[in-house]
Order: C-alpha cells, then structure tokens, then sequence
C-alpha cells in the first residue's frame, strides 16, 4: 500500500538504499524521522504545535496536520523505522505544479555550534539564501499532456542565480512550456495563481500577518510549498492555489523575540510575486 | 559659531584630539567625512537620494535634510576637513529624550572582504543584533531638573542583553527615574510617546510599508533615532515624537530586491515597542 510519492520536489527522496518518505492512497504522507536529533526535533515540534492554544485556526491551516508517529518499513530496506505521519498535501491532485521555497537569508540559529554555522553559512551565501532571503529548493511546472512536468535536477537549482529565480516564479504561473528556455514566460496565470483573494499572495500574506506578531517560534530553515492545479486553469475550474509550511527539524523557541529572518525573507519572497503580478509582460 | 553637539548618543565624538560633529546655532549638523571610503560613500547616498524622484515626499521626512558639504576646522584640530552639512534633527528641542537603535540582524554586505564579514558576524553575535535583529547603540533619556539626563558610557550600552534592551525601551517613556535601576519603570508614557496616530509606531509603520516595497537601497549598519520631548509631557504640551533615519555609509544598491535584512529587524523593533504599550505594567 505504501509507495514512492509521486510529487515530490526537494528534499530526501526514497529510492534503492535511500531513506525517503512514503505516502499511502488513504492521504498520509510518512516522513522517516531524522537519524540524527533532527528527526527528535521535528516531532517535539509537531506534537508541541498541534496541541499550542496560541495558534490561530486560520493560520494552523497553512501547516500539514500532524497524524502521530508510526514505526514503517524504511524505503531503503533497512528495516523498521519510525516515521511522522503527515496530510499528503498533494495527494488530491492529479498533476500540481509545486515549487518548495526556502525561506530566510540565514539557515543557521545563533545557538548553533561554530562548525554548522560556517557551513551553514557558505551555503547561504553561495545560493541565493543571503542575496534574497530566499532559496528555491525544488520545483515541479505541469506544461501539459505531452511535455508532462519541467523538474530540473537539485544540482542546477542549487546554481540558481537572482535571474533564475525571478523567471522560476514567472514560469510557474505561464502558459507556455515551462522547459522552453527560449520561450518568455507569458505569465497568463499570475492573476489567477498569485492574485485575488484566495490567491497565493493573499495566504502569504494572512501568515506574514503572523509572523508580525508571534514569538513562539523561529522557524530556520522551513519551506514554503506553493501548489496548484494548471490542467484545472485549462479546463476553466477553479487551480486551488495554496501554500504550506513544510520541514521543521531546525524550529527553536521563539523567546518573545519574533523571527526576523523569516520575516525578512518571506517579505522578500512576496514582493517578488509582486513584481510578476503587476509586471506579467515584463 | 560652531560647536560640539549637546545632544550626541551614539557615533564618534568631538572632543580633544577626536574627529566629530560639530553643530552651528542655524540648525546645521556638521559630520566630518570618514577619511575610508565610508564617507565618500555617505556623500554619494545623500546626492543621490536628494535628487531621487521615486522618494515619496511622507518617506523623505524620515530622512535629515542633506545641504550638501563644506571644508570646516575639525574638531580635532586637524585643520580643514570636508563635512557632510545636515538638518541638525533636535536643535529646536531642549532636553530631548533620544535613542539611536541600529537596524538589522547583519551589519555586514554580502559583497564585503571576508575580513570585513568576519569582524562584524562577531560583533553582531556578541551584541544583540543578530538575536533581536537591532542594536541600542546610544542613548540619553531625560529625568528632571535635577537628575538631568541617563546616558550610560558606550561599553555598558554595547553590553546590553535582551532583557536590557527590553528594559530601556520601557524606560525610555517612563515617568519615574530612568537612572534609578531599582525603579520599576511604569511606562506612563508609552501611549503618548509610542502611541497614537503621530506617535512613534505609527512612524515605524509608515516607514515598514516603504521597506516592504522599495527595492532601491538597502541600508546595512543604519539607525533609527527616536526622539521627543519629556519636558512637554510634564508641561501639558505635545512631546512631539519622531523617528529619522542616520548613518549611510554603508548604503549599497538594492538591484531590484528588498532590504529584508533592515525589514525584519524593523518589524522586531516595532514588535518590541507593541509590547510596551500593551503591557505597560508588564
């Protein structure tokens, strides 16, 4: 029953002798904990946050739903292995378009030991983390029937410059085939996609709300998943558009301070969805 | 005709033998220029923002006026040196209240030399800058007749915590002995001072909306000075609060992204200040 996810775009992959995540067809999404503390902090956190007052409805929304923790056949054959238990936030998708934005110029917490700090920090400041606020780690862009999805390997994501990124987040929202380095994005879903009031801006919006006033916690290194549906835009329904935060192993206590480089990034990551929706012809 | 400011907090000091401002009885502020590049540097911000056509006119206001510069004895009697000739921003105030908070969690740009990175990721790490995303670097707060100003030595200010930093915020618009540190400040002015449509916040937010949008400069190692009148306050009349922004020598270009890094620690000070008004009594 439990299989490879079939819309995965950053992060550990299950594959042969690789521990990755599994997803089964009743909507769970099985994360194999972290071998390291990681994997320890990432439940701490989503058993600390399911159950935290303090969160409003309207943005616990914008977190997947924590189902427990289950001990599952690894994907690598090693044997059992504990697992979250997630929402599949795809799983009622047939072919979403995703892209899994890092968010924050700095991966690193101040607490941090100096060795993961240096690297942390070469790492911030060879991608775009540091220039931006923001990384893209990942992407799927549905084209259409023929073509199925543009997914560029993780090597050439990682080389992606601030041009790269700013014509990633056009042709995520465009017509024309996503994998076409030629063709100029024509951005002619932007205003369904980033626009309007259950758009993608608006959710990130209703979070940055948030993130303006909590303490509880920083979130370092935490992705924004952004997912719709082009084949529904194509037939004249409705794309869905949503966001999520995804991947908490690196979430510390927030101290009453509130978490200025996620803040910092996310605003970053909204103005350039701006910048498409009020420039899509360029 | 001219002399030393009396009400300088933060920055290099005129004094014998040291380099400074020096202020005339016309309202002109006087900055040397930093003999680096910092101050060539600092001149070519003020030129270039003067004469920006996409400065708002209710985001100007938060800036000093910039009257160009003039060769002047330096106060280090030195001889003649160039100055940079500003709006002096509390010559018309008596025994202003003044804070000088730096912005950002990173001083340093990403196109700095290693050496100048390395020097200054210590000295936010050994600050509050990192954490809190600002850095009280000044202050003098004004008691009474009697006590007349608080205004700790540089040293005891670049050592504030979290929690000083906390503490001075609530004592700057408190009515009891700012000096007195087994006072509880009671924070009695918070709401004329950092409340209400003209008061403090209300600035900070005007100013946060231009960050969330303007791409042009980012400010690294800039300051917020907040000032008002406490003298007012006890009189009956308006205190008249304020913000602008000081320091610009390590303006660089915005090359189309937002400063995050001076918008997240914005948002932290502004965090900070909301909390003093609606916990005045903790």
């Amino acid at each position: 029953m439990l299989k490879v996810p079939d819309h995965q775009v950053a992060g550990h992959m299950a594959g042969a002798g690789a521990l990755g995540p599994l997803v089964d067809d009743a909507g769970n999404f099985f994360k194999p904990l972290q071998s390291n503390e990681r994997g320890a902090k990432e439940v701490a956190f989503y058993k600390g946050f399911s159950t935290e007052t303090r969160i409003p409805y309207k943005i616990r929304k914008f977190f997947p739903v924590f189902r427990g923790t289950r001990d599952l056949e690894a994907s690598d054959g090693s044997g059992l292995h504990p697992h979250l238990v997630l929402e599949d936030i795809v799983s009622s998708r047939t072919n979403p378009s995703i892209i899994d934005v890092k968010i924050g110029s700095s991966t690193w917490y101040p607490e941090a030991s100096e060795q993961y700090i240096t690297k942390c920090l070469k790492r911030d400041r060879d991608g775009t983390s540091l220039i931006l606020g923001f990384k893209i780690c990942g992407f799927q862009f549905y084209g259409n029937k023929e073509t199925g999805f543009w997914k560029p390997d993780r090597k050439s994501v990682n080389a992606f410059t601030h041009d790269d990124v700013r014509s990633a987040l056009r042709k995520f929202v465009s017509s024309n085939s996503p994998s076409d380095s030629d063709a100029e994005p024509d951005c002619s879903y932007a205003s369904t996609v980033y626009g309007g009031p259950d758009g993608i801006v608006s959710q990130l919006l209703k979070l940055k709300s948030w993130f303006e006033d909590q303490t509880i916690y920083h979130f370092y290194s935490c992705s924004t998943m952004m997912v719709y549906d082009k084949e529904s835009i194509m037939k004249g329904e409705n794309p869905n558009p949503q966001i999520k935060l995804v991947d908490f192993a690196h979430v510390v206590e927030g101290k009453g301070i509130i978490d200025h480089n996620f803040l910092g990034g996310f605003c970053s990551l909204i103005k350039f969805l701006n910048d498409v929706l009020n420039n899509p012809n360029k």
